[in-house]
């Protein structure tokens, strides 16, 4: 991982999910919620605005939020007044607590939270400025690990990518699903990673083409996906995901790439809405199908698909647009499930930072 | 056919997508554009309106595109002139020459505008009374045979669900895709003729449920088809077209309904956008896919899928909402086909109104 902390090109200044603002005294995050019609980047420099940015989705996807609350607990440590390190520390213990209330189901959240309490609990020194050093090195270290985690997978899932290159001649063409972007992430997303990877071994205008299924009904995908690819310079088209069939049938795909939520022991797969649906019409098409993922998603606490309980969201995500316009008859029932399982049968391989594995997993 | 004629009931006065007004003086429609906010019925009273009605979709699915047209001449030809007949023919030619204008790629509104002046060529009659009422016959006629076609389309495709309910001892659970409903025909549908005739069976508060995929880009799931039969008193419930894998999945599903715009002589099946995709995921779970159509839509002189031209459309009807906001990053490229093919083998069968066919058909 030398390479990792190399200067970051123009692309990731710009729309990096989050960072150190350059002093170091805030967080620095895009605004994931006025993407794509604006690139706005803001300072939190309170407990307050990053409980809000959480809370708001400014700030989205379980990795980008852990960093961002590790690096917030940094930048807020230093507004501690207490004279000791026990009192540091209970004023510490209160805006961690406070910035975990921000999203509740956010498990990733929770980690990175108690990853820094535990490492302020294991620092020795006594003075605020050793003990604010220590946990700006600890935030870092978690932003940086997640960035190997990503850089990893990328790498992997590069190797594929030339493959089909060396064996059908022409520059790859990719199906994605959804945000496992590096909007989501630290840097270089899960899904992405690959992609972002090609760019830096020099593969900018090779002719490499993703595909975004715009990802009904949040449209994460034309919003945040479509958006940072075609921002890097990949040639990105944009379809509805009904229109996968299509594509697919027209051999306009190669390879499909999706993040993940939570793999089951047996390789069940729970993502974003919509995932089982596209690895099956890849099993149809005979495309290999990816599932992009830290191997800590990996749960082997979960036997399977089946063990993983399904969140139901709200009508009116499918009903109205943007909450604005009703595009159905009023009190329509919807079905809306915020994510799908897939049937491990239908997944070609996992990539993960260790490498391609396939269950039985090795805990 | 013989109860085809009997008193509507109240939900068809209230949708049924096009019909002579009252006093016969105009032709009666249902503003699509509208739906589903507002309920609106309209009098067409000139060759101008019929025009604008059909240009702007307030009118649309190709069987009502006809009929309205074949109303529209009726209606239009009380208002000719002309001393003789040879006069009153000039003057109706002109008129059907400017209604063809309407929507250049309708089938259906040539056919229907050249088999009513096949018609006022063979009529007899010099006075202009017999003319028109010969004219109004026809185009009645014309609506009638619709109704009949989409009636046994509906009573043989009522058999299948009346063999799910004896076998399961549950009502059918039925997904369709787009809007093939009252809407697009002179009544009852296509897709959706076997769910009324459901309900003229005394099947209303069931449990039969329909599952409405809201079909994008242009949500005639969503706005049409859940609008009329939630109308209608059936139990509907609108899902995004990403989440059919996992309603299948669930065992939410027991058949599948689609209508379609053409069918090859193998007997591939060009339709709505994302119909293939369902088809690939209905084989995947074991549920029966069917086709209900017109054996007008069978197309001899087309052999296969391949020979069926798609139509790509314009980007931002992906990239943005209604033409309203933006929800893609500017100038993306975007994959918008406006129908894709079911290959023939994804097809438990076709019901037409001569009852269920699978290829090779009898020509």
């Amino acid at each position: 991982m030398n390479d990792m902390n190399k200067e970051p090109e123009d692309f990731f200044e710009k729309i990096i999910s989050v960072k150190l603002s350059d002093d170091g005294s805030a967080v620095n995050i895009i605004d994931q919620t006025l993407l794509p019609i604006e690139i706005k980047r803001i300072d939190l420099r309170t407990k307050e605005e990053l409980w809000d940015a959480i809370k708001r989705l400014k700030v989205r996807g379980a990795p980008a939020i852990g960093v961002a609350a590790a690096l917030g607990m940094a930048v807020f440590s230093q507004g501690i007044t207490a004279a000791d390190k026990e009192g540091f520390c209970r004023e510490y213990k209160a805006i961690s607590d406070y910035i975990a209330t921000s999203r509740p189901t956010a498990v990733n959240l929770f980690w990175a939270l108690n990853r820094m309490e535990q490492r302020l609990s294991e620092i020795k020194e006594q003075s605020k400025e050793d003990i604010v050093r220590g946990l700006y090195r600890e935030a870092e270290d978690i932003r940086n690990e997640d960035i190997g985690i990503s850089r990893n997978i990328g790498e992997t899932g590069f190797l594929l990518l030339k493959e089909i290159r060396e064996r059908t001649g022409h520059s790859p063409r990719i199906l994605t699903h959804c945000n496992a972007g590096t909007l989501a992430t630290a840097k270089y997303g899960t899904a992405t990673a690959p992609m972002y990877m090609a760019l830096e071994h020099g593969w900018k205008g090779s002719g490499m083409k993703v595909y975004c299924d715009e990802t009904r009904p949040l449209l994460q995908g034309a919003r945040l996906t479509a958006f940072e690819l075609s921002e890097a310079g990949i040639d990105t088209t944009l379809q509805c995901d009904n229109m996968v069939s299509a594509l697919m049938a027209s051999g306009k795909i190669d390879i499909v790439f999706v993040g993940c939520d939570r793999v089951a022991a047996n390789g069940d797969t729970a993502n974003k809405i919509g995932t089982s649906g596209v690895a099956i019409l890849a099993k149809h098409y005979n495309i290999p199908f990816y599932v992009c993922a830290p191997s800590s998603t990996i749960d082997k606490g979960t036997k399977s698909g089946e063990d993983i309980p399904i969140e139901m969201r709200s009508p009116g995500e499918v009903s109205e647009m943007w909450y604005s316009k009703r595009m159905a008859p009023e009190n329509i029932s919807v079905f809306n499930p915020a994510f799908d399982v897939t049937d491990h049968e239908l997944i070609t391989g996992f990539i993960t930072e260790s490498g391609i594995v396939s269950p039985p997993f090795k805990f």
